[in-house]
Order: C-alpha cells, then sequence, then structure tokens
C-alpha cells in the first residue's frame, strides 16, 4: 500500500473504533432533570446519557419505557416504580438502579436481587437535615405557633393584649419547674442519634427508645451512646418498652421505618399515656401514626401538641384532614430533607452510585439486599 | 381585777392588737390577675392585697387610680405605665414597684430612683424560653415553614409533585457542602449565650458578637466562653464590628435591648452585607430592625429568610405590613417568654419582689437604678 493509502487506512481503523467505542459506551437514564450543578457530573465521554428534561415534573412512562430498553444503569426517584414490568423492559442489559432516596418503597428489592441487578441509595447525607427539622417541630408544637401565625397574617395581632397566660405553651427547654427532660424515641437509628445530640443543651438529661420488638438488646451500643452525651449531661439512656416511652417522655420521636409492624403504633392508647405537658413529632412515616387519633389527642388536650412532616395517605392531605384542622397540630409536606445543601448531597450520591455502578467501580451507598 | 375580768382586758387587748395589725397591714395593689397558681402566694395574714380581677384584660385606669393611693407596693405588666402622675398618685407610701417583665420600658426609673422607691423585675427566668423560640425561629426561617404550612392549610400538598428542590431552603447545620457554620450575635448577653449554647451540636464551630460600640472589650468573659464551649466544638469565639458580623454569619441573632442606640442597626445596609444563604432571627425588640429593608432583603434575595418574634410598632401589625406579607418571614406575635412555666415562674419572681420590697426582705432581683 502506498503511504497516502495506509494512512487513509489507519485513519479509517481509527473512525471505525471511536465509532464501536460510541456505540458500546453503557446507556444510563436518568428520568430527571437534578439541576445543572449536578447533572455536570453526568458530562463524560464513557457514558450515554438520557435524560429526562424537566426538573419539576416526572418523566412521562411512554418516555421511560421508550428509553430504558438496553440501558445499563437508570437513576430514579420515588415517582417512578420499579417492578417486573419495569425490569422486563429494561432488559438483560440493566446492571444497576439508583435510587435518589434513603427509603425504597417504590423498588421491589427481591426483584433486583433475583436478577442480580444492584440497588444505589442515599442514606446518613439527609440525617443532619432531618434531625434539624425534627427538632423545630418539637419547639413548634409546643409553643402555638400554628395558632399565632395565623393571628398575625390575618392582622389580629392588636386585638390580643399581652397577658400573663396567652399564648403558652409547654415549653421544650428545662426549667425552674421542670429542672430535667426526657426525650422518647420510637426507633433510634442515625437521625434519632442527631436529635438527641441537638437536645442535650436544652436540658434533656434522660434519653429512652423502644425498638424493634423482635431486634436483639443492643448494650454495647448503648453504653457507647451513654458515655459518648455523659460529659453534656446526658444521665440515662435506655430502652424501654413502649408503655414506659409513652409514660416517660416530654416528647416522643416518632423515628422509625414505615413497614407493617410499626402500622399505627402511635395509637389512642398510646397518646392516652403520654403526659399531658408532651408533644409528639412524626419525621419518619405517616403509617406510623394514626392520624385521627393524633388529632382527638390534641383536641382534647391529652398531649400539648404535635408536629408532623408525614401523614399516612400523603400528598392526599385535604384542607379538612383533621390534623389539618388541627390547631394545636404543625403539619409540613414532607420536607425533612428539602435543604439546597442536602438535595444536592443526595443528587451527587445518586450521580456516583449510578456511575460507579455501571463502569465497575465502588458504589457509595450499594443497599445490602441479603439483609 | 378579778380573774374573770383579767381574762376580758386580756382579750380585749388582743382584739386591739389585732385590729390594729389589721390596719396597720400594709397595702399592695396587684393590676393582673396571675392565675391561681400564683395568686395563692399572696394570700398572707400580713398584706391587704388589693388586685383586678381579670387575667386577660388590664386593669382600667379609674381601677387603678382608686386603688394605688396609700400602696406600699404595686405589681404591675406593661399595659401599666409608671410615671410622675402615677406615683403623685400613689403617694409616699410607696416602697416598690414590682414588673412582671425582663424589660422596663414602661416605668420612669429615673422618678422612683428620685423618689427612694426600689422596682423589681423579671430577668434570666425567661433566658431559655426565649432561647427555645431563638433557635425555631432560625430553622423555621432557612427551611420555607410559612409558604409550605400555607399550602398544607390550603389542602394543596398533592398539587406540588415532589422534585429535587422543591420547598428547599438553608440549612442550618453543618453539611457535606458547608462543614462548619458561623452563628453572629448582635448582642451576647444571657439569652445569646444560651442560644449559642444550643447550636453548638447543629455543627457551628465559630461564633461572633458586636457588643454596644461604646463598651469596653470583655477579653476575659470571652476567653470563659471559648473555654467553656470548646469541648463541643466551639473553634472561635470573638468580638467584631458590626460590618464584619453581617459579612461571616450564616444566622444573624437580634439580641441587643431597644434602646436610641440599637435602632435600625439592622438597616439596608448591613442586609447587603450578609450571605444570600444566611438568615436573621430577631428576638429582642422590634425597633433593631428596619422592617421595610428586611421584607425587601427577602424579597430579593439578599438573605434566604427571616424570623422574627418582635416588630417595630407592635402589636399594631396589619396583614399588610411588608414583613406579614413577605413568604421568606416568619412573624410571631411577641411569644419569646410564653410557656406555662417560664410565665409562671415570672409571676411568683414578681410576686416575691413584691413581698419582700413591702415587708423588708432580699427581693430575688432588684434593678440597681445606679447603673
Amino acid at each position: 500500500m502506498s503511504s497516502a493509502a495506509l494512512s487513509l487506512a489507519r485513519r479509517i481503523t481509527s473512525i471505525t473504533a471511536h465509532l464501536q467505542s460510541g456505540m458500546a459506551r453503557p446507556k444510563v437514564v436518568v428520568t430527571r432533570n437534578l439541576g445543572a450543578e449536578a447533572m455536570r457530573l453526568l458530562d463524560r465521554s464513557d457514558l450515554d446519557v438520557v435524560a429526562w428534561h424537566s426538573e419539576t415534573q416526572p418523566c412521562d412512562k411512554k418516555w421511560l419505557y421508550d428509553n430504558i430498553p438496553g440501558a445499563t444503569g437508570i437513576l430514579l426517584l420515588f415517582s417512578e416504580k420499579v417492578d417486573q414490568e419495569f425490569l422486563d423492559a429494561a432488559g438483560p442489559t440493566l446492571k444497576v438502579v439508583s435510587t435518589m432516596s434513603v427509603g425504597y418503597e417504590h423498588i421491589d428489592v427481591k426483584a433486583l436481587a433475583q436478577r442480580g441487578i444492584k440497588l444505589g441509595y442515599t442514606p446518613d447525607v439527609l440525617t443532619e437535615a432531618v434531625a434539624d427539622i425534627t427538632v423545630m417541630l418539637a419547639l413548634m408544637a409546643g409553643r402555638n405557633v400554628k395558632e399565632t401565625t395565623t393571628i398575625v397574617q390575618n392582622g389580629q395581632w392588636s386585638a390580643y393584649p399581652w397577658a400573663p397566660y396567652l399564648f403558652c405553651g409547654s415549653q421544650l427547654s428545662a426549667n425552674w419547674l421542670q429542672p430535667t427532660r426526657t426525650a422518647g424515641f420510637l426507633g433510634f437509628g442515625r437521625i434519632a442519634q442527631s436529635t438527641l445530640a441537638r437536645l442535650l443543651p436544652f436540658g434533656f438529661t434522660r434519653a429512652l427508645y423502644t425498638g424493634n420488638p423482635s431486634s436483639q438488646p443492643k448494650p454495647a451500643r448503648d453504653a457507647e451512646m451513654h458515655a459518648k452525651y455523659a460529659s453534656q449531661g446526658l444521665a440515662e439512656f435506655r430502652r424501654v418498652d413502649i408503655a414506659e416511652l409513652a409514660r416517660e417522655s416530654d416528647v416522643v420521636f416518632v423515628l422509625a421505618p414505615g413497614e407493617p409492624s410499626t402500622y399505627h403504633v402511635v395509637n389512642e392508647e398510646f397518646l392516652r399515656a403520654m403526659k399531658k405537658t408532651a408533644v409528639l413529632v412524626n419525621t419518619s412515616r405517616g403509617s406510623l401514626v394514626d392520624s385521627e387519633a393524633l388529632a382527638k389527642a390534641c383536641r382534647e388536650g391529652w398531649i400539648s401538641g404535635a408536629g408532623v412532616d408525614v401523614v399516612e395517605g400523603e400528598p392526599h392531605v385535604p384542607a379538612d384532614h383533621p390534623l389539618v384542622k388541627e390547631p394545636r397540630c404543625v403539619v409540613l409536606p414532607h420536607i425533612g430533607s428539602a435543604t439546597n445543601e442536602t438535595r444536592l448531597g443526595m443528587g451527587t450520591m445518586a450521580i456516583n452510585n449510578v456511575i460507579a455502578g455501571v463502569l465497575g467501580g465502588n458504589m457509595p451507598a450499594e443497599l445490602n439486599m441479603s439483609r
């Protein structure tokens, strides 16, 4: 061959290799625009990324099922349901599903395990944001925030002259009448631990928790907790049964997973056993709390108030929902992890999970499906 | 005298002494019903107590001026104004005025001093309740609570499908993007100190404060603060000028007294210098903050949000007040100390102040008027 022909042949080979490598780039489907700052991480030459355009609107099902066939990785949110139909549509190329969430109720984990598909999720990164809102709701629940902000918003402040007990609620922090305070945790995982750390300077000296009744006691962990916070005033850290938790706590924090065994664990019996000055906070899952019973407890003064970031049946919570109507119950629309910093962290982790799962690296957070 | 006559004479003497002691009992006027639990403390044979009947309504002026003449002690609230006219009406018997408040803007302190009348007030007892609400407002200001609770109350939750940045605000606690947090205090007294203690587990490692420009630095106190909280992560505690405070803080806490030198110290210049992700909290006095400038700062995104328990001109704060209209500003109707525990503590202290001032004991909290 002439040198010119050789050069041409080399160029063609090179172009073909490039095309083949292009055709072989693993496909990653991303079902939401996660914002420019996060999406930039997916802008790489070794992946073929197909992403839904909108940040606020979920992708439509046609788009999803048009695009997932042949995907190696799929990054998705709560809005997408991963079941057998979904996995059949994606086909045998699928190696990893990455959800931008700490929960995975929308995913058939067993079906993934059977097909050898990895699952990435985003634990831990939202712990501090949720602990923040948990403490905020404990404060709001005791201090008549719902009633008083409504009065201000309606321009009625001047209609309420100062009076010794006007707008008074229960004090979260220790005080001259109650020199110690007791926190009660229904479930004691990472968010509970971060919440407890925040409560210590408020004068909480006792922390009680109930674990899953079928789980083993963890004396070593409990001793470690106690030792860690003893210098900041924690005098007692103890696992108790649910009746003692209800009876002894000045604040009950519902921080357990939403599953059949925890359904309505906060019911009328539990709420009737609580102190009249206590408050209840739920920042985990709505299904743990019987909404009707909680509304009644607030209305009839069994407890001082409540603050919930989650409600059973959400987001279908109408204006006449018993908790929404109840002046002593603050209801937030599941914004526990809703800070720019945390959501960007979750997006970044979900992206790094899908990239590592597809290219064969270590996923920052892979769910252990054998548990 | 016969023994019967002697006995009779003794009985008469005793009755006369009793009547004289009754007539000589010092008069204490109480301008509000402070609730059964507190009022019980005034139920004593050595005082002649005259109390207004209502807990919620201030006493009328006629009742007040009919009753204060000849009083030795007067227990009152913000609703009563103590000026020369008031003191002339009470007359030369008056030894003590006891206000159920930590502030005494309603009292002419100089006039009291000139007449040698003591002033009792109720400091400290409300510190923890106000620190609680200060932290609560710092959390609420960052987390879009006003907007999101309104959506829930209107039954609109289901109209907002989950999206990565829906309802997102600024995170108070340290996070992966911001591993340290800085608290800025405009004024560093007891409430500021209790607030700082509460912030440490949120990951605040720096505390800056500005003092009254005419006051001397307090290096010993500052070193003590730093040493006290160093083990809980406080790396820096420092007095700074107001420009540095605005520039460096992730949260600015307004906790200085309301007086001419602090009028509108938080103005447009201050707010423009703050971080876009920062929030402002005012739980001291409304006059320190320019409401128009703060509303503009929230509206135009100079800062992330604000939470105020006090507003200049309160309680005359109409529904169309710029801060009330502003979605990123939470406004509470001055409920900082409004817990049952703290208000009972304040009432008890005010009562013990007036009793001690009248009968000659040590007043639990007497204002030093020579300062």
